[in-house]
């Protein structure tokens, strides 16, 4: 299958992807405490943003490692999949930006 | 203390707002999952945006909670603390779009 | 007409907010002339996010003249009015922000 | 050079780029009469909104055609060039993302 490789990842980045993750499990977490505990408004729009922004990071560097694998070895492949591929990543990033 | 009343917000808006945090958190672990389950970038991404958008429309719903609430009082209370209560929203507001 | 005071900004805003449009009219017209000089795509994207900002800098501040003025009065008028201005605010910042 | 081909956008692309820049451009200046004109705060946050989102596509379809022929040409090129050209473009994709 085109789209799950063996090696999609390697360990050490899908450890590093899972910690950023866990990260922000716990940012959301610490929404919740901060709603039933009555925290002011401003400071859990503040903790949203810092969430927000932990998981736009989490994107980039999901995207950058896209861009440098999958997409590079379908260009490298040629023909008609690599147009799919940089067609598929351009509305990905486009779901990003909007 | 002016920064935490009795009541900032009632129970019914409570509940509302940890249960789209909850979803949210369940988002967040379902994008764990998808890493552990070495699923296809594209489709990681996807959900990103969607916990993204989630995330944004949470703090937008508490953000308009706060200026018909807290910023509302404070301007019919009047004095410098509405001017305060004001520009600390709008900070706020500019950290969500940028 | 309850949307168009006599004095909405003062004369000094007025002229501070057509000096920010102009500059990122003059963005845009940078733009145009690096597209028609065949510029390289990422030095065109910088430029263009540059612009981005500058809009972005321009609404949060007219929001927050708003916040502090016309949705101030209105509040202080008391009534229907003050939550409808509110909705509206809230509605302006959403646009922004999605 | 390569970042200035001889033909890094075709006539036909060009044209379609520089009337989206010029349609941005009137839609700035509307905003500048909007401003001399004292229109109500809201209309004119409306109309940024609009003008950002037809900035922000601009961009998206610039980034996309910059995938489709740099990245795409400097990953079949092979070494080095590729991966420059996949940071830089990861790069520029951050900036419009956040």
């Amino acid at each position: 299958m085109a789209q799950a490789p063996l090696k999609l990842r390697d360990e050490q980045a899908k450890t590093a992807y899972l910690n950023r993750l866990r990260r922000i499990e716990g940012q959301i977490r610490g929404l919740e405490k901060m709603i039933d505990d009555d925290k002011y408004c401003i400071d859990v729009l503040t903790q949203v943003s810092a969430a927000t922004k932990a998981l736009e990071s989490f994107a980039l560097a999901l995207l950058d490692d896209h861009l440098g694998s999958c997409v590079k070895d379908a260009v490298r492949a040629g023909g008609n999949v690599a147009d799919d591929k940089i067609k598929e990543a351009s509305q990905a990033i486009a779901r990003l930006v909007r």
